[in-house]
């Protein structure tokens, strides 16, 4: 069965910006899903801002296997509940692929919890994107580095936490560097930042990127079910231990009640 | 200059419980002052849930260099506001002590990002504390195992990020394990978290925890002054750039203007 | 293509004590390979001390996937020349499983870079596994927690560099605790540690055990072709830099020679 | 007491080229430990190759808080009884910052377990270091980035285990990256690799570099004493363990005999 993918896009500039229309004509989100489309072990669809609830009703988010994120200009309209309902989502075991502005979206922010800022600049300058773990599956068929010859900058501080792994390194002309591709695993989620993708700029027409977003969605995917008790703090009575125990000592919880949360 | 340190309390069931008076009479917060006291080098004062903003008001929190956090029955009381002055806090640099049933509270969830559940069991069962990092700071001065003989029994799958490092981990009576002494780095901030220190038991009282809770305050404090720009997103103008770089390409933003949040 | 698996067996204890050779009469590397055989996806063979090279042939490596590694007597036996051939397979992509007294082996120290110590006990007491990373491939199928009724006792502190990922930790009837499911990745490789089984007793015939060393193998096999420069120290000439730069100030090496090693 | 650090010099180049004695007359290992000895909490010596033991006798390193090591051309002279002394000292706790070419040393290799190979270029182009992880002890007073005008290029991959953090990362004018600062801990012991430091361009003359040496020191440093356990595989015996055990099932072991190793 393929991963079942959600492109979520913000699907904003490119209906207010010529510039980004031309580029995107159907929506960056289109374009992403389009190309992991090209794989056959995936399955992507769409959903943007403007729909209820974002596209990402309960019932979407149960039948999806990795969420793709790109926002940038409207992360403060994206409901909590929504967030919550994502990052709910993701600690059960939904794949989250985070892309490029999306760094200070909402749920990113919130599977952080730091805050995922850095610097910038809009200048068309020349991206070389190192790869530091060869062989890292979200690097397979690249390159040891590849440019992207107009993207925006971003550099460090990165205020987010220590990766589990880090896969890309960037090099810009105008002298930083960025580390461009982390994992963390959150719950039973896997979750992966990835750089590029400035909407200005025909970032995701190009093959290495399409190649990291494909093994990206594959990486993220987990196939073993859903964690549904991952938010669950159960009491475990001193009948049910799996040593036997006598209970001893003062206590505060009257048997059968739920814990303080 | 010794470290200053606010040992929080949530200071209700030390008021609502004859039990829990008897063995904390000035609340577990002093206890846990005093004993941090006792070491010349940290200088700990408390605040407690019933206070204005919960004692910690800006300019508190501006000079407080660790703050340990202890909370059960009543974390939804805490403000918001004051959770994300802290969480602010932690980024620029300030330590964070996270105690036992704090594991549920609105800070240690929001800088964590994950649910942060476990199992439970209020039973008064043997806890056996193994130091599985020896020469850690937080565990100097400690055997390699020690024994707390009647202590709440918390059980894994404990849904927190992968540490930094693990040094502690529990056995208990009743046939379950724990990791029961982690570490996190958020920002320039350092977090312990550590389990011990159910109420109606005299942890506190025990002088391996004392010694933990002494270490834990040292290491977690990070004396290199505040990074108050952990939450800053500047522009780095084209003429700014380290090395001579020339615009190019279409841009977004106007010069001067910030970036989207 | 199923994932080419050699189980390596030390094979001395099951021909000089007959308790291990009633336990396992054709070995315990064969039972081990014949329960990896049961899934489809897996070919597993095996290779042992007494054979030419130890069974591992440049030839032999170069077409393996993962290497399941058990020694115990006799782990200054191995050549120190296999074990130089079977790490640099690691650091290309060969997957390492490594089991129980496996700790002390040649090839896992060398790895590692530590003692790879621990303390132990062989009193055939019980051993309760907790799953603390659902989820994970490793833990695909199982239960929160399994129990070996008879084990012999790995206690910590295990001095072993901490782990990408800890799966499982061990609870001991005797009041231990031990970091019995680790992973790490060197090179391009795989490795997991996976604490249980001691030959006196028959734990690789447990249907659980089998099917963590199913799930491990196929969490280690990396199907991305081997990573071959993963030694190399190439030197990049000015000539062939991405962005040109001109050769400036003194130097050491002349054109076309090769480093120092 | 001040860090006792002892600096450890190849010493050849020195000798043997014009070029690197004036820019170090005094040798390499001696303008490092006069810059740490500018700080009054660090009292630096030096050792080098030439010496009897290489100036590290088993006396010599147990009187060693922190060990800094510089090697070139002769890696292949070290003799590896004083590297095996090397790593058990470091796994007791003593720290250990590689420089430079030192990534392959033999002591930097045997204790990473890994290739540590990386690709290099001699054109004395810029180097700009970024400080990826601001107040972090070792970066202690730099400025978010920093120059060197001419250094040797080392670019990605850098084999290496994932390290415990990263802490400065660097951009080079030829379009490489490079990850310049990184920590991981081995037992009890710090181990920091700090990539500048090439013998034909005055590195270890410049301000910032000394700084982090400094700092680096002081970070490495672990006050608590010798875990002179480190490599013990103690035996536990039945009447000796913490919970009450029946010793049951066969065994392999007599009692009172040591475990294989």
């Amino acid at each position: 069965m393929p991963v079942r993918t959600v492109v979520w896009g913000e699907n904003i500039h490119e209906n207010t910006s010529a510039l980004v229309r031309s580029i995107y004509p159907d929506g960056m989100h289109m374009t992403i899903a389009n190309a992991l489309n090209s794989d056959a072990a995936i399955k992507a669809t769409t959903a943007t801002l403007q729909e209820p609830e974002h596209g990402l009703s309960e019932a979407r988010l149960a039948g999806t296997d990795v969420l793709v994120w790109w926002g940038h200009k409207a992360h403060g309209e994206v409901s909590d509940a929504v967030v919550e309902r994502v990052a709910r989502r993701v600690w059960e075991g939904m794949g989250l692929i985070v892309l490029h502005s999306g760094h200070f979206s909402k749920i990113f922010k919130r599977l952080m919890g730091t805050p995922c800022a850095l610097k910038w600049r809009e200048a068309g300058e020349r991206e070389r994107l190192w790869t530091i773990n060869p062989r890292h599956p979200i690097a397979s068929g690249l390159d040891e580095s590849f440019v992207l010859e107009n993207e925006e900058m971003y550099g460090e501080q990165f205020s987010v936490p220590e990766p589990l792994e880090t896969v890309f390194i960037s090099w810009f002309q105008g002298g930083e560097v960025f580390r461009s591709g982390l994992t963390w695993r959150r719950g039973a989620g896997n979750i992966f930042y990835f750089r590029p993708g400035h909407e200005t700029y025909p970032t995701y027409h190009d093959a290495n990127i399409q190649k990291v977003l494909i093994n990206a969605v594959k990486w993220a995917h987990n196939p073993q079910g859903d964690l549904k008790s991952i938010t669950d703090a159960p009491n475990v009575p001193v009948e049910k231990a799996h040593e036997p125990i006598t209970e001893r000592g003062p206590k505060l919880h009257q048997p059968g009640k739920a814990g303080y949360r």
